[in-house]
């Protein structure tokens, strides 16, 4: 339904002026997306979307040394225009003087800034297997600013902690109060689920559902506080990994309430979910009702789907996300439900990124079925007409490996089943052309936390945190794992339960040592010791893999590089105590007399059998 | 162990002359293999294997118009000499002269014929997806000449058909006398296990031990009878698939008996099984030791593994199956154990046979776990250093399609699992270049029989059986299938009984209409009539392929071509009746008014809405 201007948005668009971070606009101009730009991009084209009451109906001027209007382009809302600029490589920064002229003259001094991030090694530095991202949901991990909690004006004016679906109030300034306590854990990079403005009346906290594409959620803070959050974060050798929504945009985003043109979203006749099937997006065999269903249908009814085939659409989302990079410095990008857009535009959004940040590994969320499917999404070694779209995305969301490492630790071996799948899915990374791009995980704020998917096993659980850390590809941990978190995805929510001690009222404070109970602080130091090992051994950020086939319940595999450094871990996925005789491990072993198990300090004399507990993984750094 | 010349093999070398088939052996040598040859080959290389005792002390000579020896090669063993022949395009059919001077002189008369496949059109057809194949166990199918049941001289005189392992007497001449039956149950095509000799002490009947590479064995017939049973089936419209074995041969062998060198086979210490592990052929993280293993271990202790690194041996298998081609007109390749040869010689072989004959579309065994696997041993979309290995296999026995529909009969619908499995496979299709290559099938020699699988429910089996002669590729049928053959694959052989009426001794004969119950007519007639209309109906041969996403427990899917012409297939995999309504399958039906469902002839007058009881799959032509 297209509906011109109501009354609300009248509301929100004196509001919009209010809002701190933006440049003020005057009188008939509400806004213009990007709210400023940058002179020296090595994209010189500059797309503007200026919004105003009846902005539509003038004509556009501009007068600033090396810059150029192209262009101007009416949209089916007469609130809208479009201006196409080319700065100039001669542009200065400064105040763009842009003049409309109609009913009455309007001026607008549009921000070009002098550009920061070039040459600034400390910023965009990208995210590689060297890393270790810990993964935050912002309203969910603390509170470090109680006074933006609730936000006047917003369709959520109201915190409840004991609601899974209400703002609890978590924010920037909460994590960074806790910088300290990640870098005692080992990570080297925080992912923080989407920031952005979620302005929506319900469920607003996860902040998939944008509202505003150029605006920090007031919740968290402002667009200064996150500007300062990155700064912070990298003083402090921490990356910022920014969580990016392609696919759809929240129901009261000003675009959806007062939108340019119908065809800004996917629109049908009557509400449809996507069917959120994947294999859709490149079936051979598939109908165009379930493509389209697919990639068109909205993946909730508080979520239009953008339509990204309309190139204004696709060029204001490809802009939007390189202002967040130049803006802020932000490192690296993880792409929300990646499949789900319009399968040109993510190679023309993919490529616009990395050509202007080829440092960028972004990776997408590819919660989908199969090795070969997962793989289609990103860099991969498929080619031919069948095949079709050629994926530029640098890396994925492990899923395969994730569900390998669920059944490894869930179900007893067999030919393929338990831990041989893991076997099984390790020997399909010949399907990729960069898996060492990819991230791997055992949860996030989607799935079961894996405390509870084990049963809350100790033993199997340190076993794939061994694992996390010592295989192939960036290991990302959710927030909260480090002190046994519990919680399964069904019902939906109780995954995404507060960090104890996040808030100042909180009883009990697990950032503390001595808020911990004994096994909550036995697995805080059992990461925070292999993933310090890890950093500090390059052997297990790019160091070559090689594995022998399960036997008998037990995978071994080794990470060695040219120096002759070697990390040895050998899994017990099975019931039983298994005593291994390494002969067949020569290939590897040779050469080495000992070796040091990294988790606990253990010196192993006698390399040639190893008598391993019931679910226990070794980490094994050998020694000549 | 390395044994020259044996006592025994000097009672087999009397017997071999004996051996109807074979040019006559003049003292002093037993044999040379390829045992004749043919002037006109596109490949004008020709080696010899000449074997007699001591011949590999001689010198030797030809002098014939056209063919010049290019030089001769010494093995370990000096019972062996090996010549290199050029057969030159103006070389005319006759006997050779051979001529080895040594402690005596010897003299051999080498047959070279005249060619008779090229440009007969009856001969080496090709299977394609125009095909139905029949799946034959050639001991356990029908004995037409009891005459050959014991052959004296064999390791195993003797027929129990009491026994699973033991020989039953079945032969060439009983399946030509069951070729009515066979056309009636609309099969193209005879794919008869292994037929080569192979005279081994025990379980001998199955065929995948040969011990003569250029001999039928005599259980079964002679070399002549096999030629006239290839020509009978081809004047009857019937084409023959040979199965091949490239990776092992039996014990009793006289390579293996008397080796012309240590490295003809693969020599371990003590001996070692293969693991059985395709996934070492392609692990990017694999080690030599699981690669090792995989490939030169022996499939069992009865049958040594070839090794086709040693040129010599790569060069017989070559030889010899383009022998058996040229020699018999044959119709094409089933090659086994595909993945367990060496890879280099795999792409060899594959490229040899398909030089010399263009319209061989070979398929070969691959057992595998996974998709992408199974993709990677046929002509596939994948590229890149990290793939390694092109395949260049025009087609495989598609297991991962054989799981999918045995997980849709067995399990229920979830969000992959049960029919939802058959969509997620066939969506896979995109890796490879000619899906239609592949071998559809329900069942064959080595696993449960499908009627058994489905725990002899008559629905779910004619369910799997219009999926199987309506799904894209050839499909298969093993022998017995049509008459409700029950049998587990473990214990071994339970899938390999005698088809009823095949013995004259049979108290009941299926092959008749008054000899099957009533189930088995049905099923027999349900086969026959699917299998008659896809015969007449090139749309289920060529025809496009479009399936939509399963919707609660129903898969639908249309083969249809640019003339208009539409089969809809809608299987009901649920427990329970399901009314679908066919909008969304509007792509395919709009402007059909009416279907015919082929099996039963049944007429469909209302296309909006379909009523399918549990388990059941209609096939609709539709009709406008």
């Amino acid at each position: 339904m297209f509906r011109p201007f109501p009354l609300l948005l009248v509301l929100l668009l004196l509001l919009a002026t209010i809002v701190p971070g933006r440049a003020a606009a005057p009188a008939g101009i509400t806004r213009i997306d990007p709210t400023f730009w940058w002179v020296g991009m090595k994209n010189p084209k500059l797309q503007l979307l200026v919004y105003g009451p009846g902005i539509g109906g003038s004509t556009a001027s501009v007068k600033y040394p090396g810059v150029t209007l192209d262009g101007t382009q009416k949209l089916e809302n007469p609130n809208y225009l479009v201006l196409n600029l080319t700065i100039g490589a001669d542009a200065k920064p400064g105040k763009l003087p842009l003049e409309f002229a109609g009913a009455k003259k309007v001026k607008y001094q549009y921000e070009l800034r002098a550009r920061t991030t070039p040459g600034d090694k400390s910023k965009v530095q990208g995210v590689n297997s060297s890393d270790f991202i810990y993964l935050i949901m912002p309203d969910r991990f603390a509170n470090g600013d109680p006074k933006n909690d609730i936000v006047k004006g917003t369709f959520e004016p109201r915190i409840s902690r004991d609601s899974m679906f209400a703002r609890h109030g978590g924010d920037l300034k909460g994590i960074e109060n806790h910088f300290d306590y990640l870098k005692e854990l080992g990570v080297t990079t925080l992912w923080l689920n989407p920031v952005v403005e979620n302005n929506q009346p319900k469920a607003s906290y996860h902040g998939y559902a944008a509202t505003d594409w150029y605006k920090i959620d007031p919740r968290f803070g402002t667009n200064e506080d996150y500007v300062r959050f990155v700064q912070r974060a990298h003083q402090q050798g921490l990356k910022v990994v920014h969580d990016v929504v392609l696919n759809h945009m929240g129901s009261k985003n000003y675009l959806q309430l007062d939108p340019p043109a119908k065809d800004w979203v996917h629109q049908w006749e009557k509400f449809t979910r996507s069917n959120f099937r994947d294999a859709a997006f490149n079936d051979p065999y598939g109908s165009q009702a379930d493509k389209k269903q697919f990639e068109q249908g909205w993946f909730d009814g508080h979520m239009p789907d953008l339509n990204q085939s309309n190139p204004l659409v696709a060029n204001y989302l490809i802009q939007n996300f390189i202002w967040w990079i130049e803006y802020t410095g932000l490192d690296d990008y993880r792409i929300d439900t990646y499949a789900y857009s319009e399968p040109k535009f993510l190679q023309d959004w993919t490529k616009a990124m990395l050509t202007e940040y080829p440092q960028l590994n972004m990776f997408g969320e590819t919660w989908v079925q199969g090795i070969a499917q997962q793989a289609y999404f990103t860099v991969n070694n498929y080619q031919g007409p069948q095949v079709g779209f050629q994926a530029n995305l640098p890396g994925v969301t492990d899923f395969q490996l994730q569900y390998a490492i669920q059944e490894a630790l869930t179900k007893d071996a067999g030919w393929t089943e338990g831990i041989n799948r893991l076997y099984y899915t390790m020997q399909a990374d010949y399907l990729y052309q960069n898996p060492l791009k990819n991230v791997v995980f055992l949860d996030n704020h989607d799935i079961s936390r894996f405390y509870s998917v084990v049963n809350e096993d100790l033993n199997k659980y340190r076993m794939a945190l061994a694992w996390l850390l010592t295989t192939r590809g960036t290991p990302q941990l959710y927030y909260g794992a480090e002190i046994l978190m519990k919680g399964y995805a069904s019902p939906d929510g109780l995954v995404r339960s507060d960090f104890p001690g996040g808030w100042p009222t909180d009883k009990v404070n697990k950032f503390t040592r001595a808020g911990r109970t004994e096994p909550e602080n036995a697995t805080f130091n059992y990461i925070s010791k292999l993933a310090n090992y890890r950093k500090a051994h390059p052997v297990l950020h790019t160091g070559k893999y090689m594995h022998f086939i399960p036997d008998n319940g037990v995978y071994t595999y080794f990470r060695y590089d040219d120096a002759g450094n070697t990390v040895m871990v050998i899994m017990n996925g099975s019931k039983e105590a298994r005593t291994v005789d390494t002969s067949r491990f020569a290939e590897r072993m040779q050469g080495f007399t000992s070796a040091t198990e990294v988790a606990t300090g253990a010196a192993v004399s006698d390399l040639k059998s190893m008598q391993l507990p019931a679910y226990t993984a070794w980490v094994l750094e050998l020694k000549r």
